[in-house]
């Protein structure tokens, strides 16, 4: 067995072998461009621990964990031109690079690829089943994406359905990642409905840290600017809930803050976070992430293979959880 | 064994028992708005009479029919976003009645949605080869597209690369139409060969005829306003023949007209239409044309299936090359 770190390396060398380095070099370098700006390979790494539960020979999924990284890329590559986002990984993105249409166009190439990759797993018989949950997958994630524009322009947002929009945004792709590295390992279908339940519900968790960091965190761990979500007025579960809990006036300064675009946005990002501390938003959704990692975990107990084999899935889950992976 | 209008029928039945009406909404509508607006649907037609080469039993190739067409109509969503085009089939084009993030997003989905009927096809066990064939096409016509976006900018372009360029941006497709409706049907790999050939030359055909019909076909029965492609400079077959059999002064006056955006447009495309006249550019094209036929339908004379199981394609391939489909 491989622990997370030795997977990566395995990984990254699998990627190093396969450049996007072919003609016409106007398509291909923007490809080259997004995926070696690194990342965590957060995706990769559980295709690969969802196939070594079933099995040793993790190699045989390789061409699964780059389906789902270059699938990831794609989603960055083009969500970035319409959010009109001008850094990723604080570097240019791929549109402010090399132009929109360059950006439509590879990223459509990568999408193309990652069935590419799929098709070349080593599990010949495993491609109808991988094809399926990979179009499952990345049909929630467009669908999550437009959910994700449409809240934008929306002031009604509920609750729970914000947590269906990460779950199609976010949570599927990791939920499919580690599905489909079991599937490619052999994974039978009892199994892989108790890791999808698993993945689905680690991946709520890591969106919900995200909000909780976003807002909360140590900027110089984090990597981001504190209050970004606030900034952008973003109904994350830590507005809707404290819209849900405050009351009279301080339900409608918080409404009022969250859609105003303020010169001063230092002072906006201090008295919403003021306001969600005194609401304890905080302890709100620790709760419920805490709720959300208990069924995960149940879930992943529930997979019939020897509890040894899960100490490095369960490992990385808790990472993800904390964002430390 | 069912006619080309028979085939036309079925297909549309189909397309009707499975419309793009999920939601959310606004990523759905664009994909029927685009799907409804019709076109010829030579593409679901050619992989539907590949499957009649080998067989009675076309409907089980009617999901792989709809892959090629709704794949066609993603590629067509964001070539227009990228060539900035506001009228498709005399309607409004999707990002301009939807906008460009609409575009981008139904178009991605587009793509997801044609590898999901690809899966759907009746031979299962096909799939895998089905895969291998789509994306080799999928990769190709992204990388025609780019070609065709670098040739603006180049005034060097070579006849071969023009061909290459056409190949892969058109011609790629209506090739692998016809050979994954053959692969659904279980053809042979020496069959699908011969195929292969006949198709990709049939696409090369009913490019060069869209080229000769752009500058010299009646604007009435074509659809489009004459000499379009001369307006926007672009460097098809009938231009860059003639700049390699123009001299002196004809050639400098071809190639100032070529690089030009003048006011007077028909002026334009009076003077240059005049200049391929001279030079017997559509003879040449007619001359280029008939070759390419002949080696398609001698790879299609090859395929070892009775004469008679050919006539309705052999048909559909004098349509095409005619562009009276």
């Amino acid at each position: 067995m491989h622990t997370i770190e030795e997977l990566r390396d395995i990984f990254e060398a699998y990627t190093e072998s396969h450049p996007f380095n072919r003609e016409p070099q106007e398509l291909y370098a923007p490809m080259a461009y997004i995926m070696g700006m690194g990342g965590k390979r957060l995706r990769p790494l559980l295709a690969l621990m969802g196939a070594q539960l079933f099995g040793d020979a993790v190699h045989g999924a390789l061409p699964v964990a780059m389906a789902v990284e270059v699938f990831h890329n794609f989603s960055l590559v083009h969500d970035d031109i319409m959010d009109e986002a001008p850094l990723r990984r604080g570097q240019a993105t791929v549109h402010q690079k090399y132009g929109a249409n360059a950006g439509i166009l590879s990223g459509d190439a990568m999408l193309i690829y990652a069935y590419e990759f799929l098709r070349q797993v080593d599990n010949q018989a495993a491609i109808p089943r991988l094809l399926r949950e990979f179009n499952r997958v990345a049909v929630e994630v467009c669908e999550g994406q437009q959910y994700d524009m449409n809240f934008e322009r929306r002031q009604d947002v509920k609750i729970e359905e914000y947590l269906r929009m990460i779950e199609l945004k976010t949570a599927a792709l990791i939920e499919g990642s580690l599905v489909m590295g079991a599937v490619a390992a052999g994974a039978p279908e009892p199994d892989l409905k108790e890791l999808a339940v698993f993945g689905r519900n680690i991946g709520l968790c890591f969106q919900l840290q995200d909000d909780i960091l976003d807002t909360f965190g140590d900027p110089e761990k984090f990597g981001k600017k504190a209050g970004g979500d606030i900034v952008q007025n973003k109904k994350t579960f830590l507005i809707l809930k404290a819209l849900e809990l405050a009351r009279g006036e301080t339900r409608t300064e918080l409404a009022r803050l969250m859609s105003s675009n303020p010169e001063d946005e230092r002072q906006k990002v201090r008295r919403v976070t003021e306001i969600l501390q005194q609401l304890k938003i905080r302890e709100w959704a620790e709760q419920m992430k805490e709720e959300i990692q208990h069924t995960a975990l149940a879930a992943l107990g529930r997979v019939a293979v020897p509890d040894s084999r899960k100490a490095p899935l369960r490992d990385m889950a808790m990472r993800l959880i904390r964002r430390e992976a």
